[in-house]
């Protein structure tokens, strides 16, 4: 390496520590600390994202990275050293337009914000919340005042969570999308008795629940010697490099689902960090920033996967034994339909995956209107509670169950939602190519033998960490940027395959 | 406030916010973290410590203090402003003698030791351990190497910990302390049979031992809004605020009082930092930097208290109730005379009180060796068995049982040790004069309401934070300087009472 690219490389490791210790101090706020910490915890992460800030934006940071990138000397451009150049100057470009007391007020906002929703969500008071959305959705229109030349405002905030993505673009899948989905879900409906899912309710006792996750997660990849599974309120999972992998789940000792599919799906996320290569560590490209790509794993562990039929030969024998009841000669097939029955439900998390990418459209039509000024503030549950309406046929009976029920907002997330459709989609694209390439996935998913799916996704998406956005790394996996159809075509075999043939 | 003084409370206040990041990333070390995570976690701690010795050592940090003490206009030397501005001062003027490299040398080399030395104890492996030692030797004779004009090397490092104490102040009270503590021991050791501890062993589970825990550390002031207590292999306490009080302990579940007096001699440091006064939050004074003042404060409720003859009245039918069996009838005068055994034991943080300051005391002289060169870091094992066959008559077994017992000078804490001993000699102080201003204590202890005494030290000591040393909190609450007598003699009325009369 050249004397300019090994003090980039010092410098990225230092705003990279400063980074993971930022992700250990929110890690800490929803899962350890007590609540007397909030305050001081919102002005911890102002201080750090501020400093965090002002030493990535300064003019230095710019001399070294254009230095590095006359020295690369020809290095392929698909190479670590001109990715990290590419990819850390364009983050530079966007960051530095931002005043790094903005960036205080954000991180400061996002922590008091949480911290509001947490209680606000409880008593289902969106009044006492009202304020700090106001607050977070300002700060954001200071926040995309500091860019020009973009299509929309939604382009600016989008772009931070998946880096490249446009909203026409966003636009234009997700139409296809629901154009589908809303008369594949009215087709079903019309045969809702078709699925029991009475196996799925009953007494779960948390103890056995916790067997069953460990075992599972384990068989994914989870180690005790990098990994931590803790409980929370809202799962998430975080990387702090790739040997402090933490993810989180939450458990309803009634319905054994929510425990389980919670820590597969973050679980799958987790692995994406796990599998980062060593050499991208203490760089920017050591964690996975491309979120729709990072959530097409964590959705192709939970659905394609967890609530596949070859996993449920693994899984049902297993719950059995472990619960034993009215669940003790559980049988794979009445598991795999119960897993997959669709029912238009109020809350995202719990969703089908049928259902569940109308959830996120709704949120992005939104976020949309409330950045561009459409729609005011306080007018959000009525407008949540029309559209919802309309999308699923249902009355949300408080707002706890409505525009609540999501951390997002209140942690200054906006522009986040989409790219958990986007997941769906590439986790379609990327399945498609999986299963071309391990024709014996399905005999290995039976028996329980998820190790070989796990090296595929690390050499084809978790080793390049953020050197790629999902788009490229689906052109350079399958050929074609993010596309609609394999997911769509996925979901109906399997509905077929659990409804019987259906029109229209 | 004048402008000044507001722009040096900012830039404290965002110094604060560091030092408070520093200490969750050092908890998490040590309670979460998974152990693959220890390399990054040394960065990330090396690094924060970097920019926050840059940031404070600055010259722009000593021009606000300089026109803030200008400022002050006659405040009284002992307002929160005075002090602060002269508190800080101090550690401003020690501070930038020390290059930031060297302050993230010291962090990083902390962080790795004390990842080592778990491995090294738990295999009594001192040869594995001796390259982290040597270095964190040789990092700090290069800190006290920038500095001039003390009297002895030690001395700089122990002024870290206790601020304005000297070595040769210590050296003149250990000596007393130990001319009278050797012949104390040695005739308690004549009646060794006349206490029967055998009540505090047995089967205790720890599910009924966290129980009786909770209950104690909730009468002292554990509030579970703001703090928590987490298992450990290494017992402490770390403040990052008053509203996040964060305690550990660890447990056997065949011996009672590991548990419970870990938990209380935590608890005490806890109820320190969550006294003080909300107004000295995110200064430099908002949390207790005197550790043998802080010690004070621990030894206090876990001896004064938790090992006092009126609390077992207390204690004793919660522990018949909660555990039965041998215990099921425990008498409190049973349990007093057993937990005041006196009985030298190879592990410092197990001994009793009469012993426990001997342990002290061989490691401040060996501190002492070690700093000065008088003996080989190679050499340490030997020189350690031999001086404590010296002290306590008794063989060491093995490294693990010795100088690997402690994680201090792993973690680059040298100087540190003598504020345990100078913690006991200031309980004593402080206890005579609580006792004379609270008439009722025992009676109050005896029923278990304990809110009396924590208000009183609230009030004289828990919500000066950092305003003052253990020397002069002294001298503000008794009149005198740290002492020897007051220790002693409450010591030997206790033992007295559990032994009998006893020469010399």
């Amino acid at each position: 390496m050249s004397a300019k690219a090994t003090e980039l490389r010092r410098r990225l490791a230092e705003l990279t520590d400063l980074r993971n210790t930022a992700q250990l101090l929110q890690w800490d706020q929803q899962t350890m600390m007590p609540p007397k910490g909030a305050a001081l915890r919102a002005d911890e992460l102002a201080t750090l994202n501020r400093i965090l800030h002002e030493r990535f934006v300064s003019a230095e940071t710019g001399r070294l990275l254009e230095a590095a990138g006359d020295e690369l000397n020809g290095a392929s451009p698909e190479s670590d050293e001109a990715r990290l150049v590419s990819v850390v100057m364009r983050r530079w470009e966007k960051a530095r337009r931002v005043p790094s007391d903005l960036a205080a007020d954000l991180a400061r906002a996002a922590s008091i914000g949480q911290e509001a929703w947490v209680g606000a969500r409880s008593r289902s008071d969106f009044a006492s919340f009202l304020p700090h959305l106001k607050h977070n959705i300002a700060l954001k229109h200071r926040y995309v005042e500091c860019f020009e030349g973009f299509d929309s405002a939604y382009d600016v905030l989008l772009d931070d969570y998946e880096p490249g993505l446009r909203s026409a673009e966003v636009t234009t899948l997700f139409a296809e999308l629901k154009t589908e989905l809303v008369p594949l879900i009215g087709a079903i409906a019309a045969r809702s008795d078709a699925v029991d899912d009475s196996c799925l309710h009953g007494a779960f006792p948390l103890e056995h629940q916790r067997q069953l996750v460990a075992d599972v997660v384990h068989r994914m990849g989870f180690e005790d010697a990098g990994w931590r599974l803790d409980d929370t309120v809202h799962p998430f999972a975080t990387g702090l490099g790739s040997g402090d992998v933490r993810i989180t789940t939450r458990w309803d000792e009634t319905f054994l689902p929510m425990g389980l599919f919670g820590a597969m799906h973050e679980c799958g996320h987790g692995l994406y960090e796990a599998g980062i290569a060593p050499e991208l560590q203490r760089t920017p490209l050591g964690s996975g920033d491309a979120l729709g790509l990072h959530e097409s794993q964590s959705r192709m562990w939970e659905n394609m996967i967890g609530r596949g039929r070859p996993f449920a030969d693994y899984l049902a024998p297993r719950i059995s034994e472990l619960f034993g009841g009215s669940v003790s000669d559980l049988d794979p097939e009445t598991f795999y339909r119960a897993v997959n029955r669709v029912h238009p439900t109020f809350i995202r998390v719990e969703a089908d995956e049928a259902t569940y990418s109308l959830h996120v459209i709704l949120r992005f039509e939104l976020e949309q209107d409330l950045i561009n000024d459409r729609i005011d503030v306080e007018d959000l549950p009525a407008v949540w509670n029309e559209r919802f309406r309309s999308y699923f046929g249902l009355e949300v009976p408080d707002d706890a169950m409505g525009v609540l029920q999501d951390v997002h907002w209140a942690a200054g997330l906006i522009g986040y939602f989409p790219t958990y459709a986007i997941g769906n989609l590439v986790a379609g694209q990327l399945w498609e190519r999986v299963r071309a390439d391990l024709p014996d996935l399905d005999a290995m998913a039976s028996a329980g033998d998820l190790l070989p799916l796990r090296e595929w996704l690390r050499e084809h998406v978790h080793r390049h960490g953020s050197k790629w956005g999902a788009g490229e790394v689906l052109e350079r996996v399958t050929g074609h940027g993010i596309a609609v159809a394999p997911f769509l075509s996925y979901l109906k075999a399997k509905l077929t395959d659990v409804y019987g043939a259906f029109g229209p």
